[in-house]
């Protein structure tokens, strides 16, 4: 229940209609992607950073937990209002501010959703590459605080490679601007970069300033079959060792191919072991000349089939291979966890041999699927909560393929953060003294330690009363 | 003078042989590339992260500030010993820990000379790009803590983007890893970005492990010279709207061509006002094409000659204008002073008016050449220190330059940093807020400033005895 003194505060800054305190208008405020629910006290709405500031000054007044949400598709819990609090929605703040074509820069509002963002840069000849599998409905504001990736991260970079600039609002409630219009840029601390992937605890993110790169002329897209995992893997390195990054190498293991062909009948070979779906861009020359290249470069790795696209509607057609996986999976369980390790990519048949070995183990089905280019696999653990153990052998099969991540000097989170899920291992991947020093980064900013607590850290802070 | 029981722990630390309290062996590291020098009381060479782990921990408990340092090449200061104290040298780490051809990365130690990397790797067919003008002496760590740039950055990005990880003695001495091994990474705060740029006041760096690319295939160097300033610019954004971004565009202004002329007599045409040094790298069929393109789109935009290289000599002689602009510049005058602003793209001829305008109010010549690609311009303000009031005069007008870039949504700095040379200007770029949020987190990671204080910021903190 929320302080009858705090509503009010709340309805001065955002107008009643933005704040929400009713059950109903609670819940869907409560969960994310993740499995997990909780109940905020309050849900605001505000417009403009000068209200967020109000809202986070109000909240170190009061003492009660703010935790920012975009759209909350994060898959690790990092926008879920643990200790009841108040969830500040940012979906209204949604405007793209401008897009510089001279100088290749845009600045947008952290609630514009990804895909709405690409193809208005597109539409003027530009491109925004960070590419998250949410981006239809994933929000820039979260994609920032997750530093969040996606296929072609490979060729392009992650989300924080094209950040150039931000408008934050600190979680005292000061609101500051980090980084500059330009790309180079050396005055003081990198703010800009400590803010992203910081997973919402250190500011609350109100503008974005993007480098935007020139729209690539045209693309090729390439499915590729191979008769094992290892073919796969050594076509990955094959490519890049030829001086070739694709935009995209996105992997699919055997356990992936039969759940779509179970569902959806595409006709793979039986032979098929492991899918590369490649895609390289640029110059229409040269992507011809690559895709050529790469087709002589496979062909001695086991390769059973390789199509390439023509044109835009074939490309689709290879790419709903890969789109199919997802909702393929619940035929296997009805739950999954979807952990997203990184390991170098050499390293990639390695820990997927280990994960063969975990699930044997723990007799529950894996599934592997990825971005293999640049190591980042998509382990879904797929179990079903009804049968008594299974979501126990979940925790301990998870445990275990981190643990392999990080033997093979990979890490546990590539693209989903820390958030509460990965919490509870957060201690295998870094020592107290790499945490000491993040916490202590935490408090300089958050004294009262107000923005988002309890996120990432096993945190042993201040408590608030909802 | 040091304190003799200070001076006997340093020795029992790294050995006797690399210790130096003698003034004659302290002289050297007490200036850098400005024309600032001071003595410090000590200078120590450790050869591993842990003997610079016992050099600060000892300086927590005695309370002496500590300046890390490569090899002296920055441009602000950064590593000048103010107040006394130690100076702790990485040149003696110096080692390349492996490079991992397969995933295109690289360990190295803080001391290794960026342009002997860059020489290793290339004989494996591999690429680190960034290319600071100091590249034959200064070192990879200086670079990291600077976030150093270069001409290709427009292309490729500035140190930073090749920083997967770092092994870092913190303030306190302790020592920890930040970053991974892979490029995507999301586990905790993103400390190494935050220690990229940070010029020592956060850690000292005793391992870096670098991303790599492939070597490009080809490059191809045009030199075109324009009859205006606004033809050079205009060229810039019309090749990068043409969606082609070459590796450099270096840019030189009418002062420094005729600096160059003057002194070497390289026979450029008369009506010649800018020049841009382009060159484009990759497929070698691509560069071709792209030469020929950027021609045929510079043609009317003033172009008064353009010289294409047919191979890697003729490439060499082209670039030896622009390697000339700095020893020509003594003609000009004796003492420079070298700033570096970044403007937006677009707004380079925009602030090349400008500084002329501060240059006939002063009556002081400024030479402008730099990274047009991304709007980087080396504002070489030239004076002649013995005439009485000039000294004065370049800091007013290096006030005003900065402030014109400030006014075009600039920096006053893309590659050189703020060390203390540029900070008597800091406030005009970072306001309260933002300076309060960077002490604060200089606070948190260095309790006592033991780490080179009193840089960055106007530092109000605690005084040390030398």
């Amino acid at each position: 229940m929320l302080d009858p003194h705090i509503y009010r505060e709340l309805c001065a800054i955002v107008g009643t209609e933005n704040v929400a305190v009713e059950k109903q208008d609670l819940i869907c405020y409560g969960y994310d992607a993740t499995q997990m629910e909780f109940l905020p006290a309050a849900v605001v709405h505000p417009a403009t950073a000068e209200e967020v500031a109000a809202v986070l000054r109000l909240a170190n007044r009061c003492c009660f937990p703010v935790f920012p949400r975009g759209a909350g598709s994060g898959f690790t819990g990092g926008a879920l209002p643990t200790g009841g609090g108040v969830v500040l929605v940012t979906t209204r703040m949604n405007r793209i501010l401008r897009i510089d074509t001279e100088n290749l820069i845009a600045e947008v509002e952290p609630g514009l959703v990804t895909e709405e963002f690409q193809i208005a840069v597109e539409k003027l000849g530009l491109f925004y590459p960070p590419d998250p599998a949410s981006l239809k409905f994933s929000t820039l504001g979260g994609n920032v605080a997750e530093n969040a990736g996606g296929p072609r991260c490979v060729k392009y970079g992650v989300t924080r490679d094209f950040v150039m600039g931000l408008e934050v609002v600190l979680p005292t409630g000061e609101i500051i601007r980090t980084g500059t219009e330009t790309y180079k840029a050396v005055v003081g601390y990198d703010l800009t970069r400590l803010l992203c992937g910081s997973e919402g605890t250190l500011g609350v993110i109100t503008k974005i300033i993007f480098k935007l790169l020139p729209l690539p002329e045209a693309k090729k897209t390439m499915l590729t079959i191979f008769d094992s995992i290892d073919g796969a893997a050594r076509a990955v390195s094959t490519i890049i060792g030829a001086k070739i990054i694709p935009t995209t190498l996105e992997f699919m293991d055997y356990a992936t191919l039969q759940c779509v062909e179970r569902r959806f009948n595409l006709g793979i070979p039986a032979e098929g072991r492991a899918v590369l779906l490649i895609e390289v861009d640029g110059d229409s020359d040269l992507v011809d000349k690559q895709a050529a290249r790469i087709q002589e470069l496979i062909r001695p790795l086991g390769l059973v089939q390789c199509t390439i696209a023509k044109d835009a509607a074939e490309s689709e057609a290879l790419w709903k291979v890969r789109r199919l996986v997802s909702p393929s999976l619940r035929d296997v369980n009805p739950h999954k966890y979807n952990e997203d390790i990184v390991v170098p990519r050499s390293k990639v048949p390695e820990v997927i041999r280990r994960i063969e070995t975990i699930q044997r183990k723990y007799d529950i089905p894996i599934v592997n699927f990825g971005h293999a280019g640049d190591g980042n696999i998509h382990v879904n653990v797929m179990i079903n909560k009804e049968i008594p153990g299974q979501e126990e052998k979940a925790h301990s099969a998870i445990r275990e393929v981190f643990q392999a991540a990080l033997d093979l000097d990979g890490t546990m989170s590539g693209e989903h953060g820390v958030g509460l899920a990965k919490q509870p291992y957060i201690e295998m991947e870094l020592n107290p003294a790499q945490i000491r020093t993040m916490e202590s980064i935490k408090l300089a900013l958050d004294p009262n330690n107000i923005l988002n607590p309890g996120k990432i850290f096993p945190w042993k802070g201040i408590n608030h009363a909802a």
